[in-house]
């Protein structure tokens, strides 16, 4: 297990589904930032399931609570615990299926890989669950890079194969906190809601794509040859659940496009160096460009259906059958969106910091 | 600068494209590997340029030298350092230059991370030139992973906008070597090279999409919940100049598929867990399955042709036009081709020795 | 500030001394080793105040909690969150001092580093109290050390410059949990005791030393040339707060021996290398050579004593008088003896993961 | 085996006594310091051995070459590797006792770590000629400390039992570098190096103690609990071969004081926060106070002496005598002033980088 991120602005994360609680240690947060629970609460809350036709209803109330590095009111520089205590859990029906891995969970790999011991309970360390530690963590995050100017915004572009494509980011900002998917499009959420839905009553589910984007990054952050900037953030998404894909600027489309085509042109803007397009998303080289950063990262369909899954017993590889594991969202995209933003806002924070563009005291 | 890759086998990358050299060093090798200058050499070759229409014609007469590590003939536990001296290079068109940066390389973030005081000549430090350095490195982690029978395969799958899909690993195996794009369709090959043939024409360049699979791969790598199998080596892979997307498996597909559809079946095979398809791509909750680890990176076309490029000078913000900048590759795709093997092997060695998977002591 | 320790078996620290609570994340702890908060109970229960006259009379009482990583009776191989919670904590008397730092404490170089935004209250992250996470990680790994058989004996070996040397090792592990100050002589022990009591009623503090002996280290742990075996340790034992000096072996002594004096000459002992005396401390070249690993850790006497002290204030650099803090350990050594123990028991954890000396699954 | 030192500024270590050369590649390091290779070689010298009765007569060329990293004159910001060549080296001696290790020497550690594979010719890895690469990087660092006014004196303090206290800084800048052994008082220089002459002829060897104060530290380096001041630089002094203790300011003497002695009452001395004293060696709770740093570290007798000594031989464990070993320096302490003096200035760096007292350009 590694369940530390970052150099210099770490994020240790820990708890279990159906444990006693989720947590996460940030260390190295610079001191003096204002911080209160409520700060935490909101981000905490966009996360919250049971809120739309596109979750699930499990009512978690999930409660923040600051544990250390708080003082005052501000950050102090200690390390920061964060934690909320797991409440609306039921773990009767995992027992059962014990040695019969689900497809598409982690439940054989984790079951190799700790002899047996894991706790198989709701997904365990790898429930999406975890990821409310990441959101926790991210709300300092983001207020951090506020403090530098530093906006990321994220939505949802595509849904069980429906594209929205935002047209400017006055959009995003506006519309993608308005619907339940988190779509910059009103319209094309309304189509995506109807195909969860739809998914729903099938007893299926849906992926889907999620795109970032910070604005006001500044240039130089990312230390390349290996330390990039995308190389930081794709490895961090993949630390959700259910990521299969990222993709910078032009990202896959870049494969087919033209040198000609996909160079950006230089040019100054109000004295600062831009480029007329934005084909690389912000970074060249591993390095912020200045350009906003822009990041898209591909979702599974949740594996967790209503429908039979064949699968097998650990235990004598028999052939086995299992039933639907109980009620799950149909669609994570949209719970997703504010995991990506957290996550995002984790890695900007550790790189500004080893690049020397947030102070070690907030003032 | 962050050039060191990998926790317990590490890879610290050094030099310039237009340097005295480019080199690595490897800590943390197992002792007792046996190893030539030879084996490494071979790998080196692999990734030469002007062997193929497809390459630039620069002539560089890459010898390995092993500088440490290596003794009577094994590896000795201690840090390896491997070097290429750069020999043809000719520095004199990077001067006038200077502060006109290229659109679509690191020219400007370069300038700007370090104050004007990198060495710009032929890229520096952002040159394809130091995947030289990845190669060496990546010939002794896929001499120790054959030691536990990992084989990795990578193959061109696409190039400006041309597909080809393999049908199996055998083809890969046999045909992947034997063209100059590195593709496992002889006849899909051809029309990739004619069509790259027709960018070097026009002055242009191509992008495309390399697809890797790691076979036999045990169950367990990869350390959730952060260094995950999928993060460890998407970090790793942008660290291949032009990398602008990575995916796993199905990848950005499974976004478009239903839950039923990308769920991989359990089933058992010889007497071992395996799943009947494998859209995970090998991996479930960032651990390795034990299917075939299957990785899709996507490549930019090369920013470096021949056509007049827009951008400014960056002492007085004054618009500036760029000529071409001499003869490069206009596709670096096959090139980069056993750069990813390369990369792929190197970070499956530090998962595989923090799993406990490869000895210490090769015997 | 950088609160993690270790790199595969890594312990992370958090809380304050009268915030909410004092923790440790415990990550990479191989699965399936037996553990009930009792094991850990009895560890920390070793640390407490108040049990005897060389300890101050503050009474905590520190039920440990497992929050994470523990199922079924078994670590998980997820994180392992432990926990105290602060009770018996009188923060009253630390506003009126806070702009003038009592000398030898970190009041003034936390202000300095935190910006002022520290937690000042019984020295925040800088009490002794914070090693109570130490202690709890430390029994995890002390039973992990176990399964492979090794035994870490800690014993006072100093006090007030009253000096004791124990015989052998039977008799450290005889009696040094026998008297109030760990001493492996219970006629020195007395004799350390009336000391202590006589600095209590002075008013003043003592130091000491404490010397830690692990048997049965394997031949192979340590990680030169940086990561040795000694600088592991001595690195973590500077964690521990008024650590002043560490030495092994004959340490600070070799510096006035011969060569001829100091070499330990090899022997065949039971079919094993052994040395026929033990001058390295059971380390050479940074790497354990089998024989008893030996270290010795200098304490410096408490800061914290009932004589009034001269500092300034640092709002306007006026001179400040300080007058006593309030009741304390007039001797820290006596407790620092389980916290010697338990760092030493998680650098060899770390080291010995490290090596392949410690399977991933504990059986 | 873990060769790399730091974590912004990272020293990764590479080389064998009688390999090809021994080198060192600079992570990290600011763009923008002016460097040449005369810098480093003036370094260099200072540890040249041959140059008094002190050392040995092997002559060493000591060649710097800088490969990579430095541009027009300066630091580029990109790795800089920097490397000796071995030139005078008689490998013959040591094949036939390979078998045989020396005590005191890493030669039976060595052998079972690596398995038999390490280079054992003249120490291997485990060679004080390792230290040459610690010496050019700490060159470096040196003058980016000198660009924040930081200054580093070391001296040696104690040679065979013989001791030296230097009565003021002054005395130590102006007389450690004027006599052999960089004693700080030429009287105590001249009685250390007749006890190394009389050693030499005893075919025996000395050790001795070394003190480091580095002037002019700003307040705040070092990053509790676990990263502290003290450990991280403890950490690199064990990488020193021969080091057998490490303490700061009162150090192992502090065990024997009262609180009311140790503690160094705080003062305002030209508008800026001292002490009076300092027994606290410039830190408290792990971070620098801004009075001077003050480190001493106990160096054992050189195990190469000119006696036999008894061992065994590995293969068959029967008992077997070693002749002397060559020509060896009696006492090495003087040789290890540079080096510790190195090690000081790269920790310094790191924990200045880390805590933002160092610009990442130097303009």
């Amino acid at each position: 297990m590694s369940n530390s991120l970052g150099k210099l602005f770490t994020t240790t994360s820990f708890g279990e589904s159906h444990g006693e609680l989720v947590g996460v240690v940030i260390d190295g947060c610079p001191a003096g930032l204002a911080l209160s629970e409520a700060d935490i609460q909101a981000e905490l809350d966009r996360r919250k399931p049971g809120t739309s036709p596109a979750s699930s209803p499990r009512q978690e109330r999930d409660e923040i609570r600051v544990l250390s590095g708080v003082f005052n009111g501000h950050t102090t520089g200690a390390p920061i615990c964060l934690a909320v205590w797991n409440r609306d859990k039921d773990s009767s029906q995992y027992e059962k299926n014990r040695f019969v891995p689900w497809p598409g969970h982690a439940d054989y790999t984790s079951y190799v890989k700790y002899g047996g011991f894991a706790d198989y309970r709701g997904g365990g360390r790898f429930s999406g669950r975890i990821t409310a530690g990441f959101v926790m963590a991210g709300a300092i995050a983001r207020k951090l890079l506020a403090t530098i100017n530093i906006e990321i915004l994220t939505h949802t572009v595509e849904i069980g194969g429906i594209k929205a494509i935002a047209r400017n980011y006055d959009e995003i900002r506006r519309n993608a906190a308005g619907n339940a998917v988190h779509c910059a499009n009103p319209q094309t959420a309304e189509v995506m809601l109807q195909a969860i839905e739809k998914a729903r009553q099938e007893g299926d589910s849906l992926g889907g794509i999620i795109e970032t984007v910070a604005l006001g990054v500044p240039a130089g952050l990312g230390e390349p040859v290996f330390d990039t900037l995308e190389g930081e953030l794709a490895k961090a998404y993949f630390a959700i659940p259910a990521v299969k894909g990222v993709e910078f600027g032009a990202g896959f489309a870049a494969a087919g496009l033209k040198g000609s085509e996909n160079n950006d042109p230089f040019t100054a803007r109000e004295g600062r160096v831009a480029t007329t397009s934005n084909r690389a998303g912000g970074v060249l080289g591993g390095i912020s460009s200045g350009m906003p950063l822009v990041a898209r990262i591909a979702i599974k369909p949740t594996p967790s259906i209503a429908q039979p899954q064949r699968s097998i017993n650990l235990l004598d590889m028999s052939p086995a059958s299992l039933e639907t594991l109980g009620r799950h969202d149909p669609c994570i995209v949209p719970r997703a969106v504010v995991v990506v933003e957290a996550i995002t806002a984790l890695t900007l924070c550790d790189l500004a910091l080893i690049a020397g563009r947030l102070p070690r005291i907030i003032t």
